[in-house]
C-alpha cells in the first residue's frame, strides 16, 4: 500500500476539494432582492451592506489558499501513503469543506449586536483545522512516510506549528465570546501576516 | 478499447465527482435567517438546532470518503476498461452524487416525529450504492479487466461485500419505517466501525 | 500551438466541467419545506411529488454521462489542438453547463398543464448540443487534428451523427409545443436506447 | 522551490477553479416559481424575462473561458514557480471565483432603471482581473520564471495588455455610472472581438 501513484491520486483529490471549497464561497454572497430596491441609490446601499459578506469571502478565500499552499509543500515531503494518512487528510478536507458555513455566519452577523457566535465558530473551525494538520504531520512521521531525514525535520516543524496554531485559534475563539469584533480584526491581521510571511519565503 | 490511458481519465473523472459531491454537502447547512434572531442567545440556540444537519453532513462526508478510498483501491486491481465498466462506474457516481438529498432530509427531519421517510431513504440510497458496487466488481470480473489472479480474487471479495452490504442496508431501510432514530444510530455505528476497520488495515 | 500537452490540459478541463455539471444537478432537488409537513404520511407524499424532479435528474445525469463518454472517445482520435478546437469545445461545455436549468424546468413543470415550455427548452438545449458536436468534429477535420485516416473517418461519422441528432431533437422540441408529455417519453426512450447501444459496443 | 511538478499541481488547481467557476454560473438562473404560473403563456413570458440572466451567463462564461485559454497559454511560457507566483495566481483565481456575483447582478438589474451599479461592478471586477494579470506576468518576469527570452518577450506583451485592459475596463466602469446599458453593449462587443481575435490566431 505504499507507492507514488497512491499519493498522486490523493493529491489530485485534495486539490479538487480545495478548488471547489474556494469557489463555493461565492454562492453565499446573495445579490440584493429586486423587490426591495426601487432606486439606484437603494441598490448601491444594499450592495454596500454586503461589505461584511465580501470581507468574510476574501478572508476565507485567503485561508483556503494558504492551506492549499501548505498542503502542497507538505506533500512534497512524503513519498508514500497509508490508510491512516489518507483518513487524516480526509479529516483536513472536512475542515476545509465546512468553511462556507462559518464564512456565511460571519458575513451575516459580524456587524450586528450578536456577532459573538459567528466569530467564535469561525475561529473554532480554524482551531479544528490545526488539529487536522497535527494529525496529518503526526501520521506522516509515525508511519515514516517522509522522503528523508530533512523532510522529516520540516514535517516536525509543521506539527509544532499545528500545536501553536491550535492554542492561538482556541484562545481567539474563547475571547471572541466577549469581544467578537476585536477578535475578527486580530484574526484578519494574523492571516495577513501569514500571507506576507509565506510570500517572503520564496 | 483497452488501454491504461482509458482508465486514467475515468479515474480522474470519478475523483472529480467524489470531490464535488463531498464539498456540495455543506450548502445544505443554511445559517439561521437574521430576521428571526434578535439576541446572541437566540443565535446560539438557532445554531444548536443545526445539530442534526451537521451530524448528517459529517456522516455523509465519511461515507463518500470511505467510498472514494474503496474506489481508489478497486481501481488499482484493474488495468483495462470497457463500455460496461464505464457505465457501471457512472451508476456508482449517480449514487454518490445523489447523497446531498438524503443528507438534507435526515438533517431536517431526524429529530421530528416524522423521521422515518428520511432514514428509510438514506439507507435505501446506500443499499442502491451497494448494487452499484456489485455491478462495478461484477463487470470487472466478467470482462476480465483485473490485472492478475490475485487482483481478481480481491475483486471477488469486493463483490461479496457488496451483496452483504445490500442485504444489511435494505434491512436497515425496512426497519427504519418503525424505528428511524434507532436505525440512524445503528447506521452511524456501522460506518464508524467501517472507518476504524479501514484505518487498522494499513 | 500543436502538442500533446495542449490536449491533456483541455481534456482535464472538460472532464472537470462534466464532473461538476453532473454533480450540480442534485441541488435543484429541494427537500420538502418542514413548515408544510406535520405527519409522516405528508412527508412521504411530499417526497413522492419530487418524482418528476428525480426523473429529470436521472435523465440529465445519463445525458451528461453519455456525452462525456463520447467526448472521451472523440479525444482519442485527435492528437493536436488549435484555438478554434478549444473554443468549439468551450461551446460544447456551455451546452453541458446549462443542463441544470432545463432539468429543473422539466422537474418542476412536467406534470402540470403547462409542461410545453419545459420540454421544448429541454430538447432545444440537446439540439444546440448537437450543433456543438458538429462544430467540434468539423473543426477537428478541417484543421486536420485527427491522428490518422481511420480516426478522421470515425470523426466524420461523429459529425454525421451530430447532424442527425440536431434534426431529431429540433423536431422533438417543435412537436413538444403540442404534446410535451409524449415527447418527454420519446426523449427518455431515445436516450435509454443510446445508453444500451453504447453498452453493447464494447 | 522551482521544479516542473510544482507548476503541474498549480496548473491543475487553477484549471479546477476555472471549471467550477464556469459551471457555478448556471445556479443563479432560477426557474420561474410555480406558484406564480397558471398558464403555459405565463410560463413562456416568465422564461422570457430570464433573458438578461441568460445574456449575463453567456457573457461571463465567455470571459472565464477566454481567461482560461490565456492562462493556459501563459503557463506554457514558464517552467518554474515561486511563492509570489502562486499567490499572484491565487489573486487571479479570486477575481475568477467572484464572477457569479456581478453576473447575477447584471442578470437581475440590467433592464431596470437602476442598472448602473450592476454594470459598474461587472466592469470593475474585470478591471481588477487585469490587475491580477499584471501581477502574474510581472512576477513571472521579475523572478525569471519564463523558459527563455522568447517566452519572456511574450510575457512582457501579456503585461502590457494587462495595463491596457485595466485602463479600458476602469473607464467603462466609470462611464457605466451614467450610461449602463450602452456600456453593457460595448463590453459585450469588446469580448466578442477578443473571442474572434483569439480564434483567428491559431
Amino acid at each position: 500500500m505504499a507507492d507514488p501513484q497512491h499519493n498522486a491520486r490523493l493529491e489530485t483529490f485534495c486539490d479538487g476539494v480545495f478548488a471547489i471549497a474556494l469557489t463555493l464561497l461565492i454562492i453565499d454572497i446573495k445579490i440584493p432582492a429586486p423587490d426591495r430596491i426601487s432606486t439606484t441609490r437603494e441598490l448601491w446601499l444594499a450592495i454596500g451592506h454586503l461589505g461584511p459578506s465580501i470581507f468574510a469571502f476574501v478572508l476565507s478565500f485567503a485561508i483556503i489558499l494558504i492551506t492549499w499552499v501548505n498542503h502542497h509543500a507538505a506533500f512534497k515531503l512524503v513519498n508514500r501513503s497509508s490508510s491512516s494518512f489518507i483518513y487524516a487528510n480526509g479529516f483536513l478536507m472536512l475542515t476545509v469543506v465546512i468553511m462556507p458555513f462559518p464564512t456565511a455566519l460571519v458575513g451575516e452577523y459580524l456587524l450586528t449586536d450578536h456577532a459573538a457566535p459567528a466569530v467564535v465558530i469561525y475561529n473554532s473551525v480554524t482551531a479544528v483545522q490545526s488539529v487536522a494538520w497535527i494529525l496529518v504531520s503526526g501520521v506522516a512521521l509515525r508511519s515514516r512516510l517522509t522522503k528523508d531525514e530533512r523532510s522529516a525535520s520540516v514535517m516536525r516543524d509543521n506539527r509544532r506549528n499545528g500545536y501553536v496554531a491550535f492554542v492561538v485559534y482556541s484562545m481567539l475563539a474563547l475571547i471572541a465570546l466577549w469581544f467578537p469584533l476585536a477578535i475578527a480584526i486580530v484574526t484578519t491581521i494574523l492571516w495577513a501576516y501569514w500571507l506576507t510571511f509565506s510570500l517572503r519565503e520564496s
